[in-house]
């Protein structure tokens, strides 16, 4: 794969397309550098999938290693690039190199700026289903102040963006101010030199549904977990319908666009967490929250937004989706 | 969206690059017209698909109808053009309009051919995960002879290929000689520009698995049929890894890019086969044949490809996968 620079629609357009949708007038810098940057890179990473044949031609985990890597580090890199070109962003880390670091930008012709952002993203999520050709995604968290760490989420996790790589790219995001007072939730469609809004606003839809969906991830669990086995058998006896990829960008995003659905991801003593709670989950529960609907902790049955995160390693389980179809998963697993 | 023609790599590189996979010497217009147009048209698809945002826009089926339409009928135009312009096509069918009828080629430049084929095809299968943007695909058979009703399919079906539309696009293409005494199956890469050999044999691997994989289709059928539910709870109990997008190509083709899986859609008197014989179960179990697996019919036993298809819209179950996963389900269900 050669390292050329990709196709992006301009910052100036992504801006004038979107701008209606963001809290301009609040967090300038938020709406007219940071986002744009960021949706800019998710375009970039796109292009770089979209040529990135070879890389993906072992289909096993352990033949597939170091190519692997290479895609990793290119969406690392896209999304890395995007930041420093943000003088607002002041910290940065990610799965692929998780710890905080002071992010350097060309601070000659920056504009001035009061805000300051720290970010927090996953640069290709699914890695597991690249080499079949499946959906994949980016998941970026974006934080007040100088750190992510040690704050609480629910306040200090100011916006988050989903990149979604499949037979189109497209992004969804949602941004909530830090006093509860406004917030959005809206899905892009982004092209090689274009970018549109598809979904002015991405809402769960209100009861009854036609059909439910659900997303049972981590199935080994239920192998061991009586509650787990019971609640997956329930879904069956009442015909839900079963969409499950593996990746939990495209799972989660599945509800969102279709408005129903539940995703659960629990945790048992032989099946450990592995969703990356500054990576993972913070952000996606910010979208699930700004759609309407709730995104809890399976250990606690609190909320992902209500817990600080203490360290950029930690992880935990996943239950999100609709507050109603949430609240019997809580009520299943006794939190 | 736009119907402005697609870029597309040429008909001379396509086959330039596949032609040493191709029966070239039994077969030349086989494999230096049928199956090079056919793959510029999946390129020609995944190109509209690429471009086409708003066409889904909608979540829900009912909101959904004329949009989706929309999408259905330019990949069944584009397949159509490739067709067209294949002087050994006498005869197509498709899911979008399932008769066969005459191809009128343009003959006065065309070269003499002594071959003669029949394409049915699924121009565009998946539409219910074409919202959330999950990889969606297209599947084409290709049939010696003026029709492929009433023609043992183990011996008049001599090719298929999947159009896998996600954040590549990619081809697997399978052809078997009538005697059976060749066969291939091999993963292209396509771009706007290119095409390259991704995997030049894609197989079954051997036991024993580190992962093993099923996918669940029909699920709602294991709430009617205890052999089915039971199934599910061994595979559960057992710790295969669950992948089911509920795409038939995304869903099959993880099977044969990891190597290993099992794709079970049983037939029950509530849960009805949805599955067209000639326009996806067909095509899908030479490909699976071809990459050293096996496709039964849940409801007789017998490989798919052993009965005739008697009519357009006949339709069925599948079970599908390595030998070994395909024998325990029909010991399952008893066939």
């Amino acid at each position: 794969m050669t390292s050329q620079p990709q196709p992006q629609p301009s910052l100036e357009e992504i801006y004038t397309t979107i701008k209606d949708l963001l809290p301009t007038s609040s967090h300038p810098s938020l709406s007219n550098s940071v986002i744009p940057s960021l949706l800019q890179s998710i375009q970039a990473v796109a292009s770089t999938l979209r040529t990135s044949q070879t890389i993906s031609q072992a289909g096993t985990a352990n033949a597939f290693g170091d190519d692997q890597l290479n895609v990793d580090v290119q969406a690392e890199n896209a999304i890395r690039d995007a930041l420093a070109a943000c003088p607002a962003v002041v910290t940065a880390s990610s799965e692929e190199d998780p710890k905080e670091v002071s992010t350097s930008s060309p601070s000659a012709t920056a504009p001035a700026t009061n805000e300051q952002y720290t970010v927090a993203f996953d640069p290709l999520d699914g890695s597991s289903i690249i080499a079949p050709n499946w959906t994949v995604g980016s998941i970026i968290g974006i934080w007040t102040g100088s750190s992510a760490l040690h704050q609480l989420p629910s306040k200090s996790q100011i916006a988050s963006i989903l990149g979604i790589y499949g037979p189109r790219t497209t992004a969804i995001v949602a941004w909530r101010l830090p006093d509860g007072s406004s917030s959005a939730c809206f899905e892009l469609g982004l092209s090689s030199n274009s970018v549109e809004i598809v979904r002015p606003s991405v809402r769960f839809a209100p009861p009854p549904f036609k059909t439910r969906y659900f997303a049972p991830a981590n199935l080994r669990a239920a192998a061991e977990d009586a509650r787990y086995s019971a609640l997956v058998s329930a879904y069956i006896s009442e015909k839900y319908t079963l969409r499950y990829s593996g990746g939990l960008v495209p799972d989660v995003v599945h509800a969102l666009v279709k408005g129903h659905g539940v995703y659960v991801s629990p945790v048992t003593e032989a099946s450990k967490a592995k969703l990356r709670r500054l990576y993972e989950l913070a952000p996606l529960a910010l979208i699930v929250e700004c759609a309407g609907g709730r995104a809890v902790d399976p250990a606690t049955g609190r909320e992902v937004l209500a817990t600080e995160v203490g360290d950029c390693d930690e992880r935990g389980g996943l239950v999100c989706g609709t507050g109603e179809e949430v609240g019997r998963v809580c009520e299943a697993f006794g939190i």
